[in-house]
């Protein structure tokens, strides 16, 4: 697996051209794209921008030496790579295990192109195996729970390592909604965008223009027709 | 005005029950409301428990010796008595002057009452003098802003008094869009849930189910009828 992420990471660092503000997602996968982005950058001489999607992956860009720079003060995100916790075969995906999604949703919101990497084991015919996460305000949220509970949408409020309810980069807390098998994902997230007290969903829903997948060799790639007619 | 605003607050005090539970809004005819359910706490022995929607009301409710309790530790609400900036013939509003409304729309949501407290002046038939206030992560905001002036919504981010972006006690910026006249507030409260990077917004659809308004002798009652029946 490590394998496939690595694979999918390097090829995506091939898809940077000098001069790009290029969206830096979160995660293991990304982990490889780093790497392999800031080889080229020192090798090639690349002049790029980077904009974070998280705490962790700024820490880590600095590292690095990758060039980063806040979402405000960039006119638009050429190109961003992010990865995926599931993807279906029309290209909606659940984001949210690293808990910075909302970050991330945000730059993909304000960017040209969205690339996704993953590796084989991240796609399904239907999204839901893997828990869908939802920023929540923390004011309250005992009371959103017991709702999501009643709508037998199976809410558990994620903690830390220290049994505390874990708090985002943005100071909310997120609740893991436990499916088994999301049918209608649109109509989900509408419902969920309209309650009071979410914050924002770990549904992508039409958001990545391209998925590519790690294998053991090398990699595929999947394309979203839809975004592209 | 003050006047007016007294007369609303004081009547609001005499619905409150023996054993209720209580939200508390933010705001200056509220300051009226606390006072004279003070009064009564203390002079009829009365036992509530106040569930406030601010820092501001919380300090306020604890210096008039109302107890208080968090929203997650009382089962529901029974009747929140608040303030709105603005109300139209429907009962709709707009509230968020006192940067509260995230929190005060939380608690609405958890109540099995509302009344709103206000002057003759908050009255407009329809809602958008009032600037509309959306209260949206940090992360990005320059980029919302862009875009909600795109869209002709006129956004301007509210600053504090030292001329930087005003925190609301969650941790989010305010943007108010000035609007002038708000002719679809359904459709446009949808747009707004929509939205990445918005947390919420100052539109409060059909949420009060009376309106008490404080006239410069008494009060006149506006009832919810949608919400009745």
């Amino acid at each position: 697996m490590n394998k496939q992420k690595k694979h999918a990471g390097e090829f995506a660092a091939t898809l940077i051209e000098d001069g790009m503000v290029v969206g830096l997602g979160t995660g293991s996968t990304i982990a490889y794209f780093l790497e392999a982005l800031a080889k080229r950058i020192q090798d090639e001489k690349m002049t790029i921008i980077g904009v974070t999607t998280s705490t962790k992956t700024a820490r880590c860009a600095e590292e690095l030496g990758i060039p980063i720079r806040d979402i405000d003060l960039v006119p638009m995100i050429d190109l961003t790579i992010d990865g995926a916790d599931e993807v279906d075969q029309h290209l909606n995906g659940i984001k949210g295990g690293g808990a910075a999604f909302l970050m991330e949703k945000i730059v993909a919101r304000y960017s040209r192109r969205v690339i996704w990497i993953i590796d084989e084991q991240k796609l399904h015919s239907k999204l839901g195996q893997f828990p869908l996460p939802v920023e929540v305000v923390a004011f309250g949220s005992g009371k959103l729970i017991a709702e999501l509970k009643e709508r037998h949408l199976h809410p558990k409020l994620r903690l830390d390592n220290h049994q505390q309810p874990l708090v985002t980069d943005l100071g909310h807390y997120i609740v893991d909604l436990d499916l088994e098998q999301i049918d209608q994902p649109f109509e989900l997230g509408r419902y969920l965008d309209g309650q009071i007290g979410i914050v924002e969903h770990g549904l992508f829903l039409n958001v990545a223009d391209q998925v590519i997948i790690g294998q053991d060799e090398g990699y595929r790639i999947m394309n979203n027709l839809q975004k592209e007619m």
